[in-house]
Parts: structure tokens; C-alpha cells; sequence
């Protein structure tokens, strides 16, 4: 087979077989296949888009390209949360425990900060101690232990998708939905997971351009997992805002941790914990309806088990119960600064896009993948949007500790809040849910948070 | 300027500046732009295009990328002729040599055989002792000479197509067709001369695939060249058949030597070479009109002046005038294999392109840049579309010295003939012709020959 030739048959818009999918995954993966040509594939690809088939079939090349781990010495139904990526999310902290203290096992393998969204990798990595790059064997025998283990990607782990992730992002070929899908899913899958939540973020904070384009890649997101045999739910969820009060690594890991002691926070934070939480307590067998897995999932929280759950986790991932219980002590960072409103209004917009870019030049997240991160740094904001404000309100705080670029990030955080004379409705929390038996709007499923 | 920010630009459908423009083709051949990130680029141009004004930039920014040669010091029109590249197609060595004999400067710099078709420098190097890799020095000083001198590109002369041409061979992005017509003219504009003959071959043993393809090729070509002060006049001429009765580098330069002893042979053949030669006799300000053109040049030939300039041009790039005289002594193919007709009928197709494929595997093309050219391997035809067959007729006779794919070769010849019961009319030779005036139909053109 000839690569050129394949790229030629992708350009003319027809169809690549299974054979020719599975030759140029295998190739690139390789570097048979070079980046050049890979990056002309991808871009054919841009404009002339994959069918259902052939999408899948990447899907399965990509799985195919490394290792899969096996889950089967942990009983029970495997659940992980997949976030397609926002400014503030640190869900992932709060829920993973709370439903492995529930009794779900939940085998999480989480991603850093890159452009304007967080990484789950990087929040953990502000606790002392705590190690997240596990071998396969630490990262099962942590599962076995605690309910619940915290890894990264290791390169044995669908390596076609780390060379091809960072080719799109160079080559503007991220945006296409199929190999959205497929980047995401190839991981989970290869990780070994039984059942999947998935959040898909609808908003300028998050990749997804439209709410069309958001609920498009759920529905494909439901469809392939399903067919791979792993059951998935599906939150559609705004990501115009930044989700709950904290954004930045430590700043984050102490709101999660005030939530994991009771349940009680930021109120969006907490309902979305819950939904995602109660479906996986959903899939993980533990109850009948997603509605009864809510409120499972919201019992456990209050009562505090997930908290204790994290210690164990953290003891067993290098740091210690005692830093879970005294996070307070750790977060230490050298310089902050108060941001006031400067007129009257509504606060019409804090646009998560420009506060995860503030992020950056704060340091709490990364212009390029080598950079290194400034866990201190952060913004803890004291007003959502639809607050009513008068001059000289504090509207958040700006930590940091060794921000090369602070300046920059408190000229953007003149962009992150819109005051304006007449208020807006806020956007809603959830924009659709859905399973492989299709995607709804979410205007009903506000209910199963009143029980 | 980020690359992936003008890939995207590109991508959405946008126009590219200038600026833009000067950065990615200086980048490219400085290595700055990566190949995989130019590709990707290439892509996009093939699904979005470019606009006049992006394609004209692109020219420019070619031509910038590395040396331009000063011709000046030789006085005279100087004017080169170019084909886009067919099976067959010695005109230019009967033409340059006659040109330069009738008294107007030729600047040729010609290319490798690459793929099905042929090419000059090849032809050349089976003359014994022909050197075409001349410094600019020397290119010139035979220039002045002798008036004529036969050049290979080198590394100076527009880098950034050598590397983006090798590029797109490999990304299927070949047929865009402003950089086409940007690839061809950067390396004549480089090259110093004033005014060019371009025969754009139409038909599938060429690389356009439609007349309006061809059209619109030639249509820029007259249009960029007269902008950048190259008065240029265009042929669209037929490939559907092998041009001549010769194919292959040493019979070639046997056919040319035939026809520039005293004008003699293959009709298309010398038809051909007239227009060609014709026109650069009038660019090159000997005559009124191009009809003059074209019967001062059938003169110089018939006069046998053209042969004894290219002794002249032999002697001075290398080789010498006792090897153009006995040349035929020097053609010493190993094996030859006669083609029989097996039916009789008329001959409707003597296809250029499976004879260009036959040629590379018998040695006399090449698979890949770097594989080494067999010389003495072509096929010499006995007969042409049109003709009247019976079986055992000699349709045509296969030589070659070393081939090592000849039995490829030999069952390509196959679909090479193709006899049927009716006669079909042949494809004329001329399809259209035109300068920057406009293009327009060649049927009123063979008026021009019965002078």
C-alpha cells in the first residue's frame, strides 16, 4: 500500500477500508508512516470527513496500536469520567472517591493542563507526595487497595493517539469529530474500563464551538462505546463560566477537599459532582435508576466517606492522609491580589475562556507541554454570574507565586468580567444527557436533583 | 506569525497576505516550517485554493527563496522553452540547437525523467561526455559561446521548489494548479530569461487531466509570466500518443539528430518542433509574426545549422562534435524484442502513458529520484494511431542494455497498442494556442505550416 496513494483516496472522498485504516495507524505509530504525510491525511480528512465505518475503525487501530490493561483481578463493574476539558473543573477529585467509597471501582486516567483547560494530573500533583506516573502494575494494585486509582497515560498506552494528538495541534487538524471520539474513547477503552460518564463542555471555556457540534460528538461518544461494549452516560454541561469557585491546581484541591467533607459548596460544582457521580454509581450497578444514583452519591458525600477515601488513596499514591486532613498548611503561595469591580451593574459573564488564558501567565497552567507549572497559582472568585455589584466589590482573588508573566494575566482578567446595567439569565447548568438509546434535552433533568 | 494560525486561516477559506506568504515559503526553505506542518498547509490549498493575488505571491516568494541569474551580459532576446512533460518529447533538443543557430540567446535549464515522463537531462547524458550539472559561470560562458546552453537546477536556483515540489510528490497535492504554474515559471524567471515557449500537454500521458485543465494552466502561465516581464506564448499540444517514433534517452537523441541533419521525419514531430522553435524565433525578435517565425525555423533546420550548433554546444558542455556526426555508433543497446501485431485492424491507441511505464521498467525512467538511468533502453515505433494493421506487422521494437523489470515492461506493451475494426479520426496535434492576449482554438493554427 502506498501512502500517497491512500491520501489521494481520502481527498477524493471516498471511503478507506479497514486494512488501509489499520496500515497508516500501525505506520505512523511506528514512523513508517511520516508526520508529512500523516499531517495531508489528516487535513483530506478535515474536508472530506470519515463514515461511521471508518471512524470506528480508527477507533479500534488506535486502541490496537498499544497495550490494553486488564481490570479482571478487580471485581465488580470498572467505571471512570471523562471531561472533554474546562477552566475550574475538578469534578474528577471530588467524584472518584466519593464513588469508590460507595463501592464503584474507579480506574482514572487523566490528562494535564495544555492551552486554556486544566488537567487532572497536574491538580493531584499539587499534594506532597502524590506520584501519578504508576507503573501498570502500581496503578492495578492501588485499584485493588483503595477502589480507586489515579494514573497518567504511560507511552505502552494507545501510543498512535500521543503522536497524533500533538500533530493535529500543531497542523490545525484538531477539530474533527470523529477523531475527537476516537482519541478519547481509545484511551478509555485501552485502559480497561467497564462503563464511562462522560462530560462534554458547551462553551467558548471548553473545545466545542457550538452546543450542535457538543451534543454531535455525545451522540458518537454513547454510539462507539457501545458497540466496544462499554455502557456509557453522557452530560452535555456549560462551560461558558468556570465551574465552581476555585480555578488553578491548589486553589482547586482545597475547594474539592471542602466539598469531600460534607457536601456542601459551590452549588453548580455540587449538582454536576452529583450527576456524574450518580451516574456512575448508575452504571456501576449500585442502583436502579440514575435518579436513586444520585442520591446515593449525594448521601455519600455528606457523610464524609469520600474524604476518607481520598486519604487512603493519597496514603497509597505516595503522600499521606495527614496532608488530605492539613491541605491548608500546604498551599502556600507569596503574592496575591484582590480584584475590584470598578462601576455598578449585573455581572453578565465570567468567561471561562479568557480566565483559563489568565491561568497561563499566572503559571498554573502551560504555554507548551514542556513548561513547568506553578501549583500555588490560582484565582478564587467571590461573585457568579448574575450577581448584582456595586464599585469596590471584590470579585475574585490572584495568587501566585513565581508567575513570569503576572502582569499579562491581570490585563486579561479585565476581560474575564462583564458588568452590565440590565441582567441576564444565567446559562444553565446542563444543556443535554443522553445514553446509546439517544441524547435529550436536559430541561427535566433539574428533577432528579429536588429528591 | 504562528504557522498553524495561517494553516487555520487557509483552512477556513481565507486569502493569505503577502507577509504571510513570505514567512511560510522563507520558512519552508530554511527549514523553520516543517514539512509536516506544510503539508498540512498544501491540503487545505488543495480543498480552499488561492486567489490570483495569493498564487502570484507564492511566485514571487519562490523566486526570492534563492538566487536569480543575471543574463544580461549576453546580448539578445533570450528565450527558453519548457513542456509540461510527456512521453517522447525531444523538442527541445531539436529546437534549442536551431534556435541558437537562427541567432536568438537559449537559457535552457531542463529536469529528470520522474514518473512515466521524460526528461531533457537524461537525453543529454547519453551523449558520451555531455555534461549538464554546469556552474552558473559555466552555464553562462557556453551561453555566450555558442548561444545555446543545456543547465540542470542547482541547489541555488529556487530551493523552496525543489523542496516543496519533492513535498507535494508524496501528499498528493500535485495538481493544485497555481502552484503549478508558480513551480514552472520561478525556476525560468530564475533563470534570467526574457521571453519562453511553453507547451502544456494535454491527454493522459501528460499530467493534466482535462484540456480545461490544460487551458486554465496555460491561461495563468501567460498571464503570471507577462507580469513578471516574460512575454510568453503557450501551445497545448497532444499526449495521448508518444511523441515521434522514439521513446527512451539514446533513441531519442537518435530522432532529434535525424531531424536536425536537414528537417527530416515523424510529421507531428517536426510540426511540433516548428511551432515551438517558430515562436521563440519571433519572442526572440527575428520576425513579424509567428508565421514568419515558424518558416525561418523549418529553414535553419532544412539547413542542417542546427546540427552543426549542437557540435558546437557538445564540444563546449563536454563532449564532442565527432560524437553528435557518428552518434549511431554509440547507441549500443544489449537486447532488443520485436512487437508483433496479433490481429489485424486499425491501430485507435498508441497510449504515451503505458508506454512511459514501460520505459521506467525497462530501465530507461526511474522508480525513485535516486534509481540510475539505462541510456541505451526505449522502444522505436514502426506505426501510429490510424494506421491500417495485419497480424505480424512490426508495430514497434523494445531495446535495453540491464533492465531489470523487462519482463514488466514487455507485458505492458500490451495495453499499449490497441487494434480495433474501425478507424477512429487521430487526435490532432494542436489543441490550442494563445499568449497573454488570450487563448483561443488551434484549428486555425495548422495554416501556419502550409507556407
Amino acid at each position: 500500500m502506498l501512502v500517497v496513494e491512500l491520501i489521494a483516496k481520502k481527498q477524493r472522498g471516498e471511503a478507506l477500508s479497514a486494512e488501509e485504516i489499520a496500515f497508516l495507524i500501525q505506520g505512523y505509530t511506528h514512523g513508517d508512516v511520516p508526520d508529512y504525510q500523516m499531517s495531508a491525511l489528516l487535513m483530506a480528512i478535515f474536508f472530506q470527513g470519515l463514515e461511521e465505518s471508518e471512524g470506528r475503525t480508527f477507533l479500534k487501530a488506535m486502541i490496537d496500536s498499544g497495550r490494553r490493561i486488564n481490570l479482571d483481578s478487580i471485581s465488580g463493574i470498572k467505571v471512570d469520567k471523562h471531561s472533554t476539558g474546562g477552566v475550574g473543573d475538578k469534578t474528577s477529585l471530588i467524584i472518584a472517591p466519593a464513588v469508590a467509597a460507595a463501592g464503584v471501582p474507579v480506574p482514572m486516567i487523566s490528562g494535564r493542563a495544555l492551552g486554556h483547560t486544566g488537567g487532572t494530573l497536574d491538580k493531584l500533583e499539587s499534594i506532597p507526595g502524590f506520584r501519578v506516573r504508576l507503573s501498570e502494575d502500581e496503578f492495578i494494585a492501588v485499584l485493588k487497595e483503595t477502589g480507586c486509582a489515579f494514573g497518567a497515560q504511560t507511552s505502552e498506552l494507545v501510543p498512535a493517539d500521543r503522536k497524533l494528538y500533538a500533530l493535529r495541534d500543531v497542523t490545525s487538524t484538531v477539530s474533527i469529530p470523529p477523531l475527537i471520539a476516537a482519541s478519547i474513547l481509545s484511551k478509555k477503552i485501552a485502559e480497561g474500563t467497564n462503563a464511562l460518564v462522560m462530560d462534554v463542555k458547551v462553551g467558548s471555556g471548553g473545545f466545542l464551538r457550538s452546543e450542535q457540534e457538543a451534543r454531535a460528538l455525545a451522540a458518537t461518544l454513547v454510539r462507539w462505546s457501545a458497540a466496544e461494549n462499554v455502557r456509557t452516560v453522557v452530560f452535555g454541561t456549560d462551560m461558558e463560566q468556570p465551574l465552581g469557585k476555585a480555578a488553578g491546581n491548589a486553589p482547586e484541591i482545597m475547594e474539592s477537599l471542602e466539598i469531600l467533607r460534607a457536601g456542601n459548596g459551590d452549588k453548580r460544582l455540587v449538582d454536576l459532582s452529583c450527576a456524574l457521580g450518580g451516574a456512575m454509581l448508575h452504571l456501576g450497578g449500585k442502583t436502579g435508576t440514575l435518579q436513586e444514583g444520585i442520591s446515593l452519591f449525594k448521601q455519600t458525600l455528606q457523610s464524609g466517606a469520600g474524604f476518607e477515601k481520598l486519604k487512603q488513596i493519597a496514603a497509597a499514591q505516595g503522600s499521606s492522609s495527614d496532608v488530605i486532613e492539613h491541605y491548608d498548611r500546604h498551599w502556600k503561595p507569596k503574592q496575591q491580589r484582590d480584584i475590584l469591580a470598578e462601576r455598578s451593574g449585573f455581572l453578565t459573564k465570567v468567561s471561562a475562556r479568557e480566565t483559563g488564558f489568565a491561568l497561563v501567565d499566572l503559571g498554573a497552567g502551560r504555554r507548551t507541554a514542556a513548561d513547568p507549572v506553578d501549583h500555588s497559582a490560582g484565582i478564587i472568585f467571590f461573585v457568579q454570574a448574575g450577581a448584582q455589584i456595586k464599585p469596590g466589590d471584590k470579585l475574585a482573588t490572584v495568587y501566585w507565586s513565581n508567575g513570569l508573566h503576572v502582569q499579562d494575566a491581570l490585563d486579561r482578567l479585565a476581560n474575564v468580567f462583564q458588568i452590565s446595567d440590565a441582567p441576564v439569565p444565567p446559562v444553565p447548568l446542563f444543556a443535554f444527557y443522553g445514553d446509546a438509546h439517544g441524547i435529550q434535552d436536559a430541561s427535566n433533568l433539574s428533577t432528579l436533583f429536588t429528591t
